[in-house]
């Protein structure tokens, strides 16, 4: 690979959701409520099959909406500027959202989940299954983050 | 967005891995002891700030040596074809592989990470902070997989 070179990606789907635009859209979907209904285009249905056996996915979709970027941010946590990479802000060099969801049914080619923060009209770009055994670790350290964060894991 | 649009990602970084290609590299990272270098492009270093805190990250990277993909696919678990998207097939219309590995140091640009399943030339797209109360769930059914998989959480 070069530096410099461009990647070229076409979404899988679309997520409706019932955040409209940023404002709207939790710091993090988990331990919402509502219902957001993510849309996986017909010409990838099939590989939905089975998906309905699993409780949790990984969403991967684009900040649509990202603003472009600063290395250092601040963040509603403290005063102090942190690396954007410390960070899951939605303005970052490569908009990329990243989300562990509930899914509560399918319907064909619709996926209802719960616990997104993706605002409406957000394109998705993957899913993939959540394992435990591959995705949790134990001993973590969340840095300048520790008991900054009010979200309670559910 | 409209269906068939295109979405242009640059690379923030590069991973320097002993696996040099798809026939050595692990299903999965989590486990095993090599340790990959993950460089991060000089122009996003300062978004690295803080980051040594943290003992877990998430990578988001570009699968480079993907093959293109069938939405039904036979895993080396069973013999059904099951959908994609209940994989972790680097075989997928979003190349985009995930991994939750551990920070093991920090040098300047450098992260030395341990848990990676990334090739050797693997584009880097994106780093987040691992936060268990964000990224974390519990009563989780893996479908399919369920007595399949043979990853011991670490």
């Amino acid at each position: 690979m070069k530096e410099g070179q461009i990647l070229e990606l076409k979404p899988i789907g679309i997520v409706h959701s019932p955040y409209l635009d940023r404002g709207e859209a939790p710091r993090q979907g988990c331990g919402r409520e509502e219902i957001c209904q993510v849309e996986v285009f017909k010409e990838f249905e099939e590989g939905l099959k089975d998906i309905e056996g699993f409780s949790h996915i990984i969403l991967i979709y684009w900040f649509h909406k990202s603003r472009g970027y600063h290395l250092l941010v601040k963040t509603p946590w403290d005063t102090k500027p942190h690396g954007l990479f410390t960070t899951r802000s939605p303005d970052r060099p490569c908009p990329l959202g990243l989300c562990v969801v509930e899914l509560i049914a399918r319907e064909k080619n619709i996926l209802k989940v719960k616990g997104l923060d993706a605002i409406d009209g957000t394109p998705l770009l993957d899913i993939k299954p959540y394992i435990p055994s591959i995705d949790e670790k134990v001993n973590v350290q969340i840095g300048w983050l520790k008991d900054r964060l009010k979200v309670k894991r559910i």
